[in-house]
């Protein structure tokens, strides 16, 4: 592990020079006050006063190859000495072969690749193709879910960051997914909120007129709205309404796909095909941006003769595609996705299950592979959430102060509403996801004195 | 220039698997047929098969710098050895660099950048930023013009391309820009074209109820739709509409930006500063995908204690900041701004205007810098296009024809509707300039048989 000397001077000089210019994504400009990074390796990153972090948090939950892993920074290199950039319409090597993984590791017949920067044009895209495919305009998603942030994917999204930018025209419905914790449906069992959930959804769709419904989009596993586990049969169903009533289904993958949890995909955990699959972070650990859909046989062929009307400067960016080639093979080489699965039976899951017995603040467990929720309450009984929906400022203090702990403990945490998401690099290994627990441990002791 | 040896079967490899997984943009995917490509260096690239191209549409106009240009090549290197990924709610040294010659740039007082992954983003966030500061919801935008294809771009779009995913109910609405050689306000003179044009965009302000109008983009000088260079004063008056009904003044220097008009921004011509500006492309000509806004003092305080509700991410990614960084060096030291206005003023201007004169076809010659058009038509009495608008198939053969020529003649073009844009590198030395000019020249024998 490779940390630079301190340098204290350094650091507040790049934190200056980013308070003056750089303008920050979902915040307060006034008030972000931003950690400088020095460097990073593997599960770890470090800043300039000589404080090592634990990246419990996959930075937004893409490094799933640690950072700088050394094969995917030599692809990179010996790419951009190659060919940086072409134009999306030109065939380049390492787009094609990109691409070949990518299908080769898709559900079913999802072998057409069509490529974003990121997670929020994949969206866009699917979306697209869904209305195009379909003939039909309305799209329907889940309340909990982030889908990006451009205006369709916003619009899609159903966690409060959608309100800002919410048109109420943009032919979106939200719907209720399973989560039984919290059960919408007042379920008691996950057989009868898989049931329930599924009738409600098949009643959305009646009422809001079968033939005016484009697409359903559900995340495959619930990633920043909580990590929600689907029950057994919940996707399978959905298969089959969007089957019964020509809907497209789409599946997005951004957080969930490419190893996290502990499959290629999540969506293999049920055997599960959509007709669209939407991918970003995974894919190539974030190393360079890049995002995409896969697309089935049947939804391709619709643009088989008709023109795709989409499309950007960037689609299939030859450097990207080169990280996405390296990250794939080396997640194969070196058993990557096999390792998150075994960390989440043998380690985290067990783990973190032990925490909750000691700890009264946290009220569920939830995950698998390295994609898991702790659901911190003030209140097992009620499950009265230690802080309320979308709090800010005094409100979230229990939060903020359950993250600090964290970080003093080593820690850096994903921390959503009233929930810490476990969440490390799908590499992480026994001994640091050990320490990790440990970490949480310490910082959970924080939480409790705010419980009743 | 490192040209391989020819290898067909490595080029049919290539297209082959491209064919089997890649969804190519705006297209029938039935239908593309792509030029493998195997390397490309400054103002060429080359296929498998021996050819070599002179690159006059640097691709999708966005390699300002040129092909592999090694600065900038060794900065992606040696930024991927350092830190390939961080989130964006970190302070980054390349990342703060970035912003900071950005914002060194860009006129007046757009002094914070937020940062995005191309161009479509970058709209997306400025319009969300324009709507949040003033509380209003319409954007107004040109029927000529492209900005991008996110839902909320590609309905500010004024191309065709915006049609299979327009939204009328987005809050967009279309106005005419100045454009003297079509004119919709059947002026004669350059005058009385921008008088109009502005009488025009203030009654449409008028009855839209400017107490609605949130904002007016425009492309400084509209690129795809036409190399439009707007008449003196045109956008010094829609500043003044803006400042009087308090709209927001979005310019879009997505493909104008970063020395294309032999200035770092075509708003530098006129003196112009608007409140938001959109870049991408030439900002670090695409190596790494970037984009983003620069956001003006007033519009950022805006932000200052009320979060700014949008995000992706990989904001402010630290590849392609790095290379921003050192593309923008690059230019500063090697003079490559001054280089695209010197060859534009002694090359491609008297040299577009001398084809002209030898060929029927040649409707209209505009542009500056290295950011030029060629307007093809069958007759230069009656102005009719060459092809009609949006022409496809049979309707569109003559542009087909005399692109196909241009490639003969060793030349890479920028085909759209009935023009062919000239826009190399801005580092496309006198001798490169007037190779292309020479190959126009042959490739318009051949347009000039569809005249009358
Ligand atoms: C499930 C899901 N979809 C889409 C997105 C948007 O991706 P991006 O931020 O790359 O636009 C995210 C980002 O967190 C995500 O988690
Ligand atoms: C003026 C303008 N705005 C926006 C865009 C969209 O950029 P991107 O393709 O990177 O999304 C383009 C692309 O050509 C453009 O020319």
């Amino acid at each position: 592990m490779s940390t630079q000397q301190p340098d204290p001077q350094a650091g507040a000089a790049v934190k200056a020079a980013d308070r003056a210019h750089v303008f920050h994504s979902w915040s307060a400009q006034g008030l972000v006050d931003p950690l400088a990074v020095a460097g990073a390796e593997g599960s770890y990153f470090w800043d300039y006063d000589g404080n090592r972090y634990l990246d419990f948090s996959s930075q937004l939950v893409n490094t799933n190859i640690g950072h700088q892993h050394p094969k995917v920074v030599a692809a990179v290199q010996e790419q951009a000495a190659r060919l940086c950039t072409i134009a999306p319409g030109f065939a380049v090597d390492v787009r094609s072969e990109a691409a070949r993984l990518i299908a080769e590791r898709t559900p079913g017949d999802l072998d057409k690749v069509f490529f974003t920067n990121g997670g929020a044009e994949a969206v866009e895209n699917a979306v697209r193709m869904a209305r195009l495919h379909t003939g039909r305009t309305k799209v329907l998603s889940a309340y909990r879910s982030y889908h990006g942030a451009t205006a369709a994917a916003i619009n899609l999204t159903g966690d409060p960051r959608r309100w800002p930018s919410d048109t109420a025209s943009a032919g979106v419905v939200h719907f209720w997914g399973p989560y039984l914790y919290r059960s919408h449906f007042h379920a008691t069992t996950e057989e009868q909120e898989c049931e329930r959930a599924l009738a409600h959804l098949e009643e959305v769709v009646a009422f809001e007129g079968p033939q005016t419904v484009a697409a359903i989009i559900l995340e495959t596993i619930v990633g920043t709205a909580g990590i929600l586990v689907p029950p057994a049969g919940y996707l399978a169903g959905v298969r089959e309404i969007c089957d019964r009533y020509g809907i497209v289904f789409v599946l997005d993958e951004v957080m969930a796909g490419f190893g996290r949890t502990g499959e290629w995909f999540a969506a293999d955990h049920w055997r599960v095909t959509p007709d669209l699959l939407t991918f970003a972070k995974g894919v190539n650990s974030g190393y360079v941006p890049l995002g995409g859909v896969a697309i089935s046989a049947e939804i391709a062929a619709t643009f088989d003769r008709r023109p795709y009307p989409g499309g950007l400067t960037y689609s299939g960016h030859p450097l990207a595609c080169a990280s996405a080639v390296a990250t794939i093979n080396a997640m194969a080489e070196e058993g990557i996705v096999e390792n998150a699965a075994r960390i989440g039976e043998s380690v985290l899951g067990p783990g973190l299950r032990e925490l909750a017995e000691r700890h009264p603040s946290v009220g569920e467990v939830r995950g698998l592979g390295v994609f898991w929720a702790l659901e911190l309450v003030k209140d097992r009984v009620t499950r009265e959430p230690l802080v309320p929906y979308n709090a800010s400022g005094e409100a979230a203090a229990p939060m903020g102060a359950f993250a600090a702990a964290c970080k003093k403990a080593g820690l850096w945490p994903f921390v959503n509403m009233n929930r810490t998401h476990v969440v490390p690099p799908c590499t992480v290994t026994e001994a640091e996801a050990k320490e990790g627990l440990a970490a949480l441990d310490e910082a959970l002791t924080v939480a409790d004195r705010y419980t009743v």
